[in-house]
């Protein structure tokens, strides 16, 4: 063994202690569970008092001193030490220093287990709730947008290809929809999180009179778990928020992808406002929807949360495992960059300038109308594969001879169809859309009407 | 160029169209869709005549053919042709073949977008509702295994650590309540599953005055789409799905691998009947847990099917994207698993053998009861913390005396503390499980309780 | 209980076996190895005779057996049964059936955990083989297709914006390089699966005096594996090999995406043949760029397919457990869908119609010369970062105005800089691409260079 | 709108600039690129005055200020600002304000796209070098204590069933030969990092008469990119990186299982060292193997990681977009997890207790040798079907006897088969062991080879 490999050795050695405190320590970033935590250890010592496990003077020497260690952390005053591995026996070891050997009492009928479900799901019904009010905020600017383009019409597209002309507003609103699902997701994994795990000990429950009714109702849980040993490996309610996130981040990367193309030179339906947009280092005219782009390439991320914490829990028996310290990291990320992604969305799209004349051009210029040509025949009579054989042949004169479809002379048109007449000619851009006048349709009628549905939906608030 | 390469380009051009059509055709799969949409077919004609968009006769022929063809599908008498590229166009084709041109009516006011998104959603409520039967049965196979063994004990682990004696039936109730969450989250996704996106469409609505109220109650759906342009793109409800089976699957892998570890002769707990164990083809002594291998393994592909839908949706524009027909083998391949996976356990349940001395053997031989030495001295007025620091003494001496806590005598346990008296004695593995008597506890008589919960959420149905 | 439900337990019991054969069952899908798991078969029965452990005539009947099996298998006359279980005990049990007793000694210094490792690897090797022959293929048609269009310049972008133009055979060589790393991580993979498991026994090796060497040099392996725990439980090439095609994959999706985009009327710099695109169902103008878009979709269900395996491995005991079967359809369908990926993208590309003009158009009509502006001025002995600013004010009073760069006279250039001169009317879109005459430049001079380096490598074969 | 929605708009009014630049920023963690980015900007400024694109003073004083800078950020002195959103902008604002204009001259013939894109590439070369090294070390320590441990016999498992006794170092070995994989991974995926992509400039090259053979030489790289479009916009190595460190964690996961198995009371083959395992909050017993746990929950985060990348890449047209910027932290994430997971890895099988009294006895007690008695009956003639069928009734017998197989009498052997005679006692354990004597099988002189073999590999370096 070369001297530089016994030296490598001998300080692995020394630094064991260290490097494993290092390794399974979680302070540096479960800290930001400090309110959570200290909130629970609160309610659990008035409720340990109230059930005469210890007495009021003792609970109250233990709320006083935790209060004053939430005053601490909040002014930057406490130091986290990773010795102590986590923010739990941080807090405790603060308040052991603050009140003595009563705060060892604290810790009666209760371990890390549950106090650590605990925490995160109170914790998560923060972040749920936060994510709620940024999804509504962000379907009121997507309806703003709309009714302020109220008559802007676009090319509606299958496969990037220009199909029928839709309101731009209609556009806006299939997203709406879907922030109004994520938002239905959100709540069904709220009802889910909102379970009480303090009581369940280390997985067997604990061996006093505890009430945890009282505990759930002070801490604000509608219910209350039902079995132990779930309930301190279970974090069913993690892998949920990620999937539900997931979902969210797709859709915001859709739509992060429709603004990319549509600020492009090819397209150029809408500006990014500068504040939403970067130059490049080296190429003095570019403007770059940096914003969007971050947006969508941020779905990785969360994908790749989700996919850990499956992960984590595939295979791991009852009850408590090391392995589910491995749930929070992904979860704050997921928890941040949702809420910093539904923001600067907000902001984007509020300030994006939107080019009305472009969208309605690219509407025109389009064969765009050709199914309402078939749909013509078919009000004659026709059945709709004839028609659609029809127009097709139609189609593929048009464009032989570069027109559209409105500059083809009547006489040319019964040579496809006698039943074409000059009636024919009503069909256009917003005709195509007015005709689609049934529910979800994009017709200016039913457009508006969806506008009023979703005020109604914003100004309601969430209804399971 | 080489010849053998000239050969090779000739292949190509000449297979082209073959190759492309084999590569785009999806009947070989989306063939099991054919009732969904002939329901689907069958119903819009009745819609159609109705609106006088097409003859009653138009829409009873129409529907003759359909319910043949139907018939002739499940007597395999119909052959499908991937030149015709889906199970729509294998329908419509064998329509027109059937009835003649009337069979293009079929097609007015509608599209394979929203048809095939009508189609999916259909089967989806069938898969949703035979899951949620499966995860009951498996329930019941729960509680009925938990009752059937209502006297044993076990250790509870944590950190794969014996830590605290738990009743077996408790233990087995944690899977209880996982599976109810399971049911929980496959009810909250029936809800979004259950709107009806006929008459969206390829993208922009219908120009028809088309029913789709009607259309709705028909065939059950208890919602309609709102934006066509939504409904023809969203696939949430497939990553819905995927992700609420990916969690299910995520349990039955924590089951599975308990059932692995139990059957170990290292712990030999249970034993699994031969009709879910398999031999060895070299070692004849060997009887494998196969079974809960295999679904311990199938989560993986069960977790590849989630982000298999999740990668194809990031990132898509508005509105159908071929990308989009990827949304179905992944996903039947997770209803045939989650079925087939749902079954299997149930029967291995079912017909699994346990040996209740040798689990509670290794609950009493182990060191389990020493929460329960500490919460003696916490009851005689302790801090937690300090009761803690002594049994974990106590602890040290037993090990390196080779003795169990029971085997101390009172003078020495009284040399680590004088609380110590004579009563120590009573605490036992089963006054230990007892003692955790508070709501989700261990104790018999709140297992006791919860068996009878379980029973009745089982008979209630299913309450979101 | 209710009836039903009674009726629903017997029929589990009843079909328990059934059930838990069709689980546990594999032929249906690893028939496919029946040519690897005859050909490992015969050489074993050789080496076997070789080493006396059986006599050469017992070889010579198992060999002539085998020879016949697999003759039935390849004209359809082996009927598979599920019953026993997997490709392997049908080959052995029609064995037994058609030479007796003897096909017992086949199994001799064998089992079946090395026996269907060996298949694997051998099934991988020609996977890997055809995945580099599609791969060169591939590439030789982007160069075919960078050759045909030596002329075109197009716009380069990032962030989908215009930036600086560059030569489409540029652009399409991007994508070269990205095949030969492919190339590479294939080739590199192929050295992991080059490596004999045979000899492993079912864990420890066998204890007959087998000579690994003849087995490795008659099957074609390059190395033999060093321990029996890990060649029977390692799937490393399976994992690795999903891996390296998810980066092809990711390739060919950055590709499809382009040709999706460039496909669309905005662009308009492509048009697939009518071959790879396809009709809409409605809408008779539409052309869809189907193939592109799938190709695209697929990523999904590759990447789908890695995660599967990583997630069926990890945490795994060694050696095998009945999981690993679980490595099986994941792979065959990502061998099956890289296959006709890469035929598909190769006849997509071969036919796809280039629009010269509109590329180049685009790349002038854009502000894409700014940077060479700044170069100019550079050159002219500004520091890059001022000339950057002043260019960028340039172009700022270009779009205000509505002009482009080269249409600003020179007294106005003059205000913006001193420096601009008359020369400054040299920079054109070829000037500007030819200026970048370095290794990797889009120079014209770099690009055919490129292209005689591709063919270089098209030629030379695989070299590691 | 309620007055708090106003409120609150107004506030992302007047923080959406803020809000942005902290979206957009990355110089809280691309900051540890500082020392790659100075090295590159220091041979960049060579390089120019080299080729007289600038003057050698204004090299020199560019090198001196950056070589200043480099000491400022190691003494903590330069405060980052995310204003300037990346560590580049940082680097180069701070360069300016040291040396004024003549800083802008060092962005001439280089983009921020190709610099980032090198400072990527050099950081992953040393992260590489970084995990070769303690992949080696690893490696280390499992000969070590492989050899520690020569004598010691353990049950083989397959299906987590005793299978058949092989030698404790056997099984340490199988990891080794993981380990010798992993190494030979990240050398291929350091082949393809080794590729310099400066002079690439923003997409399309640089308009300068640049040397970047020299370049490469001067930073190390053994290569050139030879397509400056895909240069910008290739971050494949980062997607090789993280999958070779997948299978990494695939691999320690699996030994983690292991030694969490081991540790269990069932097993107690092995006890960690009290620094490598810790205590229970509430249990004072407890021993938890949490350094294991951990290590098999961290194969969840790179896993994540993976699949983070992977999706970010998906469907991306060329060149350079901004959501490439999500490769850092994910990748960052993986390097520092690694490393840690190695070092712990290291030090706590270094450490580990091993208990082969346990091992072997649990070797003895099983029925693992009955393999070897149906090899016995195999070598005096029996086909191995008709001899394992033979054993498996005689193990039934033994186990409905309750007695091992040694210690069934011989008459009783020969009323099962007339071919065993007394010298079948002379198969126990070590014969076992020892019968399986060809290459890689478990035999006392076949592990005794393999540990020379691991010791010239680890001396030998790294030979690809």
């Amino acid at each position: 063994m070369s001297e530089s490999k016994k030296l490598l050795r001998g300080r692995f050695r020394k630094d064991a202690a260290r490097l494993v405190k290092q390794f399974t320590a979680s302070v540096d970033y479960d800290r930001r569970l400090y309110r959570q935590d200290i909130a629970g250890s609160i309610t659990h010592a008035r409720m340990l008092a109230k059930q005469g496990i210890i007495t009021d003077e003792e609970a109250e020497t233990i709320t006083t001193g935790l209060v004053a260690i939430r005053e601490e952390i909040e002014h930057g005053l406490l130091e986290f030490d990773s010795e102590l591995e986590d923010i739990h026996m941080n807090i405790e070891a603060r308040l052991a220093g603050k009140i003595g050997d009563v705060a060892g009492k604290l810790h009666t009928a209760r371990s890390r287990n549950d106090q650590v479900a605990l925490d995160i799901r109170l914790y998560m019904k923060d972040a749920i709730s936060s994510a709620l009010h940024r999804l509504r905020e962000l379907q009121t600017v997507l309806v703003d947008l709309a009714e302020s383009n109220r008559e802007v019409v676009m090319p509606g597209y299958t496969h990037l290809q220009r199909a029928q002309p839709v309101m731009f507003a209609h556009h806006l609103l299939a997203y709406f929809e879907m922030l109004e699902r994520d938002i239905g997701r959100f709540l069904d994994c709220l009802k889910r999180t909102d379970v009480l795990p303090l009581g369940s000990g280390a997985l067997a429950g604990v061996p006093y009179p505890v009430d945890r009714t009282f505990l759930a109702q002070e801490l604000g849980f509608g219910h209350i778990s039902q079995n132990s040993m779930d309930a301190v490996s279970d974090r069913d309610f993690v892998v949920e928020y990620q999937a539900v996130t997931c979902i969210v981040m797709m859709h915001l990367s859709r739509l992060a992808e429709e603004l990319i193309l549509w600020s492009s030179a090819e397209f150029a339906f809408v500006e990014m406002n500068d504040a939403y947009a970067t130059g490049s280092s080296i190429m003095p005219q570019k403007k770059n929807p940096d914003v969007a782009e971050l947006v969508r390439g941020k779905t990785g991320r969360v994908y790749g949360n989700l996919m850990g914490i499956l992960t984590v829990m595939k295979g791991l028996p009852l009850t408590y495992n090391r392995d589910l310290q491995e749930d929070k990291e992904g979860f704050f990320d997921t928890v941040d960059t949702l809420a910093v992604v539904l923001d600067v969305f907000n902001g984007m799209l509020r300030t994006m300038r939107v080019f009305p004349d472009r969208a309605e051009q690219a509407a025109k210029e389009s064969y765009a109308l050709a199914t309402d040509f078939a749909d013509y025949l078919v009000r004659k009579g026709l059945p709709f594969r004839q028609a659609y054989t029809i127009v097709g042949g139609l189609v593929d004169h048009a464009m032989a001879e570069g027109l559209g479809l409105d500059e083809i002379d009547i006489s040319t048109l019964r040579s496809f169809s006698p039943l074409f007449e000059e009636d024919i000619r009503r069909i256009d851009t917003m005709a195509s859309v007015n005709a689609r006048n049934c529910i979800g349709g994009t017709a200016s009628e039913q457009v508006a009407a969806q506008l009023v549905r979703a005020r109604d939906i914003i100004e309601g608030g969430y209804v399971d």
